[in-house]
This record gives structure tokens, C-alpha cells and sequence, in this order.
């Protein structure tokens, strides 16, 4: 399809010959100049709850999440991300992974003081992500305070805000999204179902997912080519009406709403983008298809279907192509 | 239609002739044992603001609210209704909904001391239920915390659970439901919608409004004959989806739901109920048609239709015929 | 405020004195150079049902209107707006407001062939829209396919499409809106809620009603300066999520959409614009706080508040200022 | 945990080792003694689209069904269940899932003939139901009139009345719940999740999924003992609201409902259950929980616990654990 595809021994189509073996995308690390703004933000408005502080670090879930933690926001200088975390379908899985990993030349090292989860082996991927594969994992025990009255719930609802259940997704920054995807896709189990190929046939976006979400794992092309930003991260909620709900509480809570809540066409998901306090982007999503198809065929979209605008046809500002984390404009 | 109604000289049906001079349902002052206990329901549950507070008393309002409070708690030994108050549509409308209670040859009296009004007249009707009619009010002006982002908007969204926007109806229980509906249409000018006859021909529910929405001022038969008894009040919110919310937020904080979210047949709402800490009962309601027809005819349900059940086949538990505020059940 | 409202001898602001002698918007005629495209897509893709039908027009109504028709269709060679009725609360209201357009220098007549009502005066306002005043009308009585199982509902759902429940307002664009606005308020009774003044202090957009709702008829000005003709007219339907649904209805039947779901600032509504085959603009629009204030202060909105666009910053496509019916754009 | 479970020398829990290979409930073949009520009931109520008929048979999809036909109805002098089809993700996990099931002791044949997909491996477990395991499969190809706008639907929303997406979920009961979830366990690849254990320690549910949805394939036991019955087959809607607006249409089109909209407590999903006029159970089912845990623990439930009524207290008339399908209650 594209010139940079063609490069590769294997290039990334559909469902992953080792699908499964990473399990889901279980945490991101944000970092933020803003501390205390961010985890207020995140708390009050968001509706996370808070299970761990220091003085630099803020660890936080959401009601649905079985683990302890699914965002960490770290204080930096800079907005930005400091990793993500996958945790894989067993031990076993793990292993392949990690010698998948090595044997694509990438270096990595085991990480043993990650909070909430066991061992996690970190290595940096073309895109310049710092990324953890992990399978040991604490489940969330509530404490009397957020025991839920039956056991099919986690936590309780509706403490705050806009109340969301938990992390979803992460759209990351690459300057080659081939070869992004291409490591996602062989390395990690990611099958990819999307990708937006530009006008000269190179991929600009690659959707890939480790389970029946129809994204989990996005790649878009960074517009500086720099290595290892963020474009955002997404925080799920169960309905429609909670993202237009969201919407309310953005604007009376003075969180900068970057694209009002639309439907977008890949994944079918609805969706509100705006700013944490830090800078970085964030998405509260709802409703994508899920995607039962084991065997699914890669849908290629072209720049010129992109052009026409998402679902009901709403176009993104500019900011949304210009802006990610940590931000490399101009002054 | 009834023997009871057949003695009145002019009996409610459709629309009043002095529709409009009552505007709207004001507030409901209620009672209660548990005034800590109701009060932190009320906001941090269902998420109205507290404007004022005393020994004994809690002053509420939720966020749509333009007069200053349509919810007060009053700390009591025994849960029920203090009053209601309905504000006029001018103060001529006042004067001439004055003189027709006192040509009903109902005593009232001048207080001048209401939270949030001006003077009101004081009567207590047919029904037991002490009741104010006032016209002047204090229009809410948020202070900088709760100030809204635009002009059409009075208060902040999103501060805490199920964000209810403002009350929107009382259910009264009558030992006399037509002479209930009686001076209400004819002393308060509401319009009867909807009646319910019981087996022998007596009305036994008049669901009454004061402008579009399809009730306001509800009666049902006391089951105990008592007099001045609350069957419940309603607060309002934008979305099914938020009664489906609210179910949740009710069971993750211990208020006791008695019918789960259903849809009513008359008014056509989609409800909630529960019991607040107090013990009084609260509806969380959305949804209803309605009424843009100048001249509504009365509509009359037969006890038969009301056994069928309401909306989508709802049946409700014996409770709900049974328990008002204050509780007379044997003990 | 305006230059031109301060020539008003009794310029329009909040309730108007005459309120409540009309009732509500009770039907609007469309003009359509495509009548049996558009018949087809209010009844297959908005979900209207025909009530009567002749070589000309087509008559359709929603499931909940009381009334026989809010919607007829004409066959015309330009798309536009053939009249709007209005329904006043009684025989008596309808007399004091032929009276007082009398008395306004307009002159009328009596129209005596009306679809579903009775005798209407017709005169033609400063905007320039031919305006039906009318009292007795024809109830809706379902033939046994279209029968609801309880007697609170008019008909059935659900048969096809969007399935809007009823008209709901109408926007027209006036050379004028001052003269039009104050027409609208010392004549016919119309509360002024909200009222858009431009950067040189001329009223631009005139939001009122006749009963609760925020907005019934609503005038903006005429970028053309022309009179008569159609901004848009709206259809309700009961939940945001239907508005949703709506816009994937829309694309999937070949509606165009002028605007996505998205939320207004302005009664706080939640709507969708498109364009029916005809070319007229058509809302799907619901869930607008309603006014219960019987006292409602006129909120004036800035130009500069405007450009910030609305709800959660949506802003408009140029057409929506520039396009309406019949499009008297240069070629 | 119970008697019946400790025979098996492999007790289902948690996780199966051979998750994975079966992808997904690919289809289910209703009988019905009223094929045409019933073909107009999944039409023009649910919404379903007719993709080929013949004198006995009628085949439907769900406009986001990938494969040809999610149901289809088999004229039959009872109503029930005709046979289940489970698609693989692989041909060769096919075979590894055939060889299973012939280990297990089980004939079964090769069936060629399959509408919309390829040769089938057809079998009867314990549980008395036909279960076809196949991996070719036709995906659909909309029909011009069923184009949808961009490429990432696979029909047209809106032609008809609830307008589910696609089959969800199977419901069968089983004469033993245990020894029927045991073989889906071992021989299938099925996930238990959830489980409820009567009063004297029997499995009496069994909540099994191939993927991430909390369950795809249920038994619970059969109140007569008997073999191969259904309790009910449940479709698809992507929000609440829509199985809300569901309730609607069941009633204005004569479909009985047996259990108004509620919430489950396992998988928390949201429910409607009615009768289709063969006399078949349906669900319109949305929201559940998706499980993102690789490893999840199953839960047990006691028979106090499910006595206490699911989601928000809704409790289930008899007839919801005495009915299935063909109908064996004595006359």
C-alpha cells in the first residue's frame, strides 16, 4: 500500500499472528508541570479516585478498573507521557513478548518497582514510547469506603464529576508510523485494523488493538517528526449521554474543550477532547464497535476520505493536527 | 364520573378558569428526624447546593433553579411535609388566588418570613397540607464558585452525584382527593389532567398542573384517611440516562430504592424511587410529554387500567400504596 | 438597547401582557419544488405519518401531536414557508388578538378551508410570513393501525426512521427582527427571552414563546434583507440520544447534515441541522430547560458572545448564516 | 463448590486453556410456529434485514453483523431452538476444537450446506442443543440499497422499529448446567465468569464468553429437567436509550413484554425480555461491562444472593424460571 510498507519483511495486516498474548492496555503514565491542577482535574472532574501519593507521583483508578491504577501522573517539566503499560495474557505470554521484543534489536531492561503490578520488562519501540510488559498484577481490593454493594461491581459511582470507568485507550506520536505499527503488530500481538494512508502513500495512522476494542493502541504521525509524544489518552465512560454530560462539566469546571463531543468514523466510538490542566489531551470516550471478527481485514483510508470530516461530518481544529505533548511549536 | 364529585358545585376538570395565575410549584419544605443525615443525601447524593443553614434547618436548591431554594429540611420528629409554596404569575394573580381561598372559606394567614420570598399567604386546604402563595422572590445570583461560564446557565454542573437540576413535583396523600382537586382547580387554578376512579366511582388520584408540564400537584387517597400526609416529592433531571445513573448512585450510597427506573403511563416521566435518610420518599423523574393542548380534556383511569400496571408493565410494591410521611402504619 | 427597539412605543422585554391568549405553534406549511422527495423523507426518514393527501400536498403529523397536522407540504417552485398557524387558548383569545393585529395596521381575513381546524385569520406580519390565528381545531382519533395501547398516547412508534414526536418550533428570517419581535410581543403575546443585538446595538435575533419552552418563534435577521422567507423549522424528539441517531439516519438516507448534533447555548437544546430534499433547513431538536419563571428577564447576547459559538463551542458553517428559503443567493 | 462439580475431573474456572479458539456466537436457528409473524416481528419490530428466504426458512441480519445472517427462523410445529454456530478463529482451531469435542466422547457429522458459511461440525452436548462449529465464512456485500456512506458500516441504520445491530447472546437450559459449561470449557475454549450455585451447592447458571463481552453463552437449569430448550436469544442495541425506546415499540406493536427494561447484576447489562410471536423469548440487550482481565476470576453467586433481585431490586415474574422454549408445562 505504501513505500514505507513495502520495506517491511512482514508488514503489519489484520490480526496479529501472536494476538492474544498481550491481554489489554493497562496503564499510562502522564507527566505534568501541574502537579496538583492535573490530579485535581483528574479526581474532581474526571472522577478518578486517588489510591496512592508521594510527593511526585499521583496514582489513580477508575470504578470499572480491575488493577490498582490505571494513570499515573508524574510531576516533569514538561507535559508528556512518561509510559504505558501492557499487560499480557499469562507468564508465558509474557515471555514470548519479551523475546519478540529483543529479537526485533530493541533493548529493554525489567522494571521491579512499578506500582501496582509485578515485574515489567521496559523497552523503548521505534516511536520512542517507553513501554512495559508486565503479567504479575495487584486487583483492586475496595476499601469500606468505595465497597460496592454486590460483587460484580469494583468500586462505587458517582463520588464526582464526570465519573468514568476507566482507562481506554492512547493515541501516541510517531515520526514513522509504519514502522510503529509494524513492531505492534509482530511484536506485540496488535492486530490493525485501520490506517489512514496520505496522499503519497505512506501510513499516517495505524489503529490497533490487543482484544475485541476496535482500538487500543493508535499511532497517528507526529507533525514535527519528533519521537515519543503524546496526542492523547482516552477515559472511557458507559453511554453517550455521560460524554455530553462531560461536556457540561468541562465548561463549568474551566477545562478547555479542544473538539466538542462527535462521533468519529474509525471505531465508530463518540468522543469529547480537551486539556488536563498539565497540557495534555485528553478524550472521554463511549460506544465504539466491537470487533468480533477473528479474522479482520485491514480498512485503508485514504487522505482524501479523512478530509470529509468524522462521522456526521465534524471537522478538527487545527490544533488537533499541530498539538501533542510535550509541545514542540514554535514559540 | 364519582359520587363524591357529583356533589360539588363545580367540578375540576380540564383546564381552570383561572389557569395561569399560579405559576409553577415553588418549594417543598420537608421534615425530618435525620437532619445531618437528609442533608448530605440531598447534596452529596443528589447533588443540590446548600444556600443556607441554621440549627434546623437546610436550605437547597438545585443548579436550574432560578428562585434562591425549592428544596428546605427542617429538623423534625417525625418525617413529612412542612409546606409547600406556589408562586403566582404576578402580584395581581396573588391577590385574586387570595381572595378565592378565603372565598373557599379557608383561614390563612400573611408570613413574612419565608427563606428566599417575599410574603406569602398560608392556608391550609381540604387536604391537611399547609400552603403558601407568594409572588415576590429572590432571583439566585451564583457566587463566583458556582458561576456558570455563560448567561443562560445559573449554577456549576457536576459538583456531586446525580446533579438533579431542580424540584419538579409533590404527590400529596388526601383523605378527600376530589375535594383536594376541588380547590386546587378552582381556589388555584391548576388544570386536571388526569384522574384516577376507584371501583366505586370516587376519584382516588388528580394529577394537576399550573402551566405545560403535565403535573405539578399530585393527590392520591391516603390509604389511612390521614390528612397533611406526603407521598413523595420529585426532583428533575435532563435524561433517562441520568435516572438509570441515579439507580446506581442510589445503590453504591445506601438509599434504599423501592421501584427501579420504569415509565409511567400518566404524564408519561421515567421515574425512580427511593427513601431518603428521613424517611421520606423521593422520586427522581425526567422525561414527561408535555401539554400544549389549551383545552386538555380530563382523562380518567379506571382502577381496573391502574391494576395493568403503568408504562411498560411496572407493577409497584405494596409499599408504595401504603407508606406516606409521617408513617401511621401500626406499629 | 437598539436603535430601533428605541422607536418601539412599548418595546418587547420578558412577558409579554397579552401571554397565554396563544397557546402554542400549531402547524407550519413547507413549500417544496420536490413534493415527493420531501413527503418521503418526513415520513421514511423523520418517521411523520400522512394524514391527507391531495395532488398538491401532503399532510403529516407527529406521533404526539393532539392536532390533526402540524406539517403540510405544498407543492411550489421554490422552497420556502407557505404560513405558520397559530392556536390561541380560546374563542375569546382569539378574538383579542385578531383584534390587536387590527388594531396594529395589519390587515387580514378570515380563512375558512384550513386542513384540521377551523376558522383562522390570516394576516401577514413585518417579517413578512403569511401568520393563521385559529381556535377550534380537529383532535386526532387513531384509526385502530395506528391505536396506542393506553390512552395517554396518540398513535404508535417506532414505524420508521427518526420517529420524531412532534413539530416543535419555527425560525424565521426577518428584514426586520425588532418590528418583527415587537409584533410578536404586543400582538400576539409572546415572551421575549432572549434577544441577540449586533455590534452596532440592532436587534438580530429574537427567541420567544408562548408557554414554557424556551423558544417557539424564533426571528434572526435576513442577511439578504428579505422578507418571508425560512430559516429553518424544528421537530422534537424526546432524548439527545435520538438527536444521534438521527445524524446516522441522516447520513445513511442521504439527508444532508448543514450541522452534527451539537448544543445550543440558547434554551440549551440539543439539535441537528440538515436539509430536507426540498431544500428547506430541518432541526431535530430536544430537551431544552424549560421556563418556569413567570417573570422572565430578557437576556440580551453581544455579537462578540456569539462569535465565541455555542454550548461546548460549536461554531457554525457560513451557509447557516447565509442560506435559507426560498435562496435568494446570487447565482 | 458442588456436588455435580467435583465429578468432573476438570471443573470450569476462570479462563479456559483453550480460550481463543472459538471467536464468537456466529448465528442461532430459531423454530417457530408462526414463521411469518415471527419473520414480521424480527423485521419491521427488531429491525432485522432479510437476506434470503425460502418456503420454510427466513435468514436475518443486524445491520453490524460482519457474516451473513446472525438468525435465522425455521418453520416448526414448536417453538425453540434449531441449532447454535460458533465461529473459530482459525481453521485450525477448528480442528483442535472437533478433535476436542470427539474426545469428550461426542458424535457428530459434517453438515455442508450451512446459509452464509462453510462446512460445519455439527454436534449435541450434554445439554441437548445442535451446536455447529465452523471457520469459512461469507461476509456480507450491502446491496446498493443498503450502502452505507463510508466504509466502516456494513449497512443502513433506521429503516424499521428498534433497529438492533446485531445478535448478542444465547441463553439454553440445561437438564445439568454444570456438565454442560463443563464441556464448553474444556472442549469449546469457553470462559466462566460467573456462576450460581443453588441452595445445596448445584450450579444452577453458567455465564461463559469466547471474548470480551461478560457473556455469550449462558445455561442456566431447566426447571423441567428437560433437553435442548431455550430460555431466550438476545439482540443487540448500542445504548440504553435505545432498549428504553424498545419498551415503546414492544407495546404499540403487540409484542408482550415479560420483563420491562432493568439492569442485571451479572454482566451488568441492560435488559428488555419479551416474546416474539412464535413464542420464543427475546432480550434487547446493551452496556455490559467488557472483561479486560486476562485471568478473571469466576464469581459464585448463592441462590440468596439472586433471590435478593438483580441490578437496581428488579425482581422477575414466574413465568422468567418457568418458561422456555418448546413449551413443556403441562397443559
Amino acid at each position: 500500500m505504501s513505500a514505507t510498507r513495502s520495506l517491511d519483511p512482514d508488514p503489519p495486516s489484520g490480526r496479529s499472528p501472536s494476538f492474544g498474548d498481550v491481554a489489554h492496555l493497562g496503564h499510562v503514565e502522564l507527566l505534568t508541570p501541574e502537579l496538583e491542577a492535573s490530579a485535581r482535574c483528574f479526581t474532581s472532574v474526571l472522577g478518578l479516585r486517588e489510591v496512592g501519593r508521594d510527593a511526585t507521583h499521583a496514582f489513580l483508578r477508575g470504578e470499572s478498573e480491575y488493577e490498582l491504577a490505571g494513570l499515573t501522573l508524574t510531576a516533569a517539566d514538561q507535559a508528556g507521557i512518561g509510559h504505558l503499560g501492557l499487560r499480557t495474557s499469562s507468564a508465558e505470554a509474557l515471555a514470548r513478548r519479551v523475546e519478540a521484543v529483543l529479537a526485533a534489536g530493541l533493548p529493554g531492561q525489567w522494571v521491579e518497582d512499578g506500582f501496582g503490578h509485578g515485574p515489567a520488562f521496559r523497552f523503548t519501540g521505534p516511536s520512542g514510547h517507553p513501554t512495559e510488559l508486565y503479567w504479575e498484577t495487584e486487583r483492586y481490593a475496595a476499601p469500606e469506603a468505595d465497597r460496592p454493594p454486590a460483587k460484580d461491581r469494583l468500586g462505587r459511582r458517582g463520588t464526582a464529576g464526570i465519573d468514568v470507568r476507566r482507562l481506554d485507550h492512547i493515541n501516541l506520536l510517531a515520526p514513522d508510523v509504519s514502522a510503529a505499527a509494524s513492531l505492534a503488530w509482530s511484536a506485540l500481538g496488535a492486530t490493525l485494523l485501520d490506517e489512514i494512508v496520505d496522499d503519497v502513500g505512506v501510513m499516517a495512522g495505524a489503529f490497533t488493538t490487543f482484544g475485541q476494542r476496535p482500538l487500543e493502541l493508535v499511532y497517528t504521525r507526529d507533525p514535527y517528526g519528533a519521537a515519543g509524544r503524546l496526542h492523547h489518552v482516552a477515559f472511557w465512560v458507559d453511554t453517550r449521554e455521560e460524554v455530553l454530560r462531560a461536556a457540561d462539566i468541562f465548561v463549568d469546571h474551566g477545562i478547555q474543550i479542544e473538539v466538542p463531543p462527535a462521533q468519529h468514523t474509525i471505531g465508530r466510538s463518540f468522543f469529547l477532547y480537551g486539556f488536563e490542566p498539565g497540557g495534555n489531551r485528553i478524550e472521554i470516550t463511549t460506544g465504539a464497535d466491537l470487533v468480533l471478527d477473528p479474522d479482520p481485514p485491514t480498512r485503508t483510508w485514504t487522505a482524501a476520505e479523512r478530509r470529509r470530516g468524522v462521522g456526521w461530518g465534524t471537522t478538527f481544529p487545527a490544533s488537533w493536527g499541530a498539538y501533542g505533548t510535550p509541545d514542540v511549536r514554535a514559540e
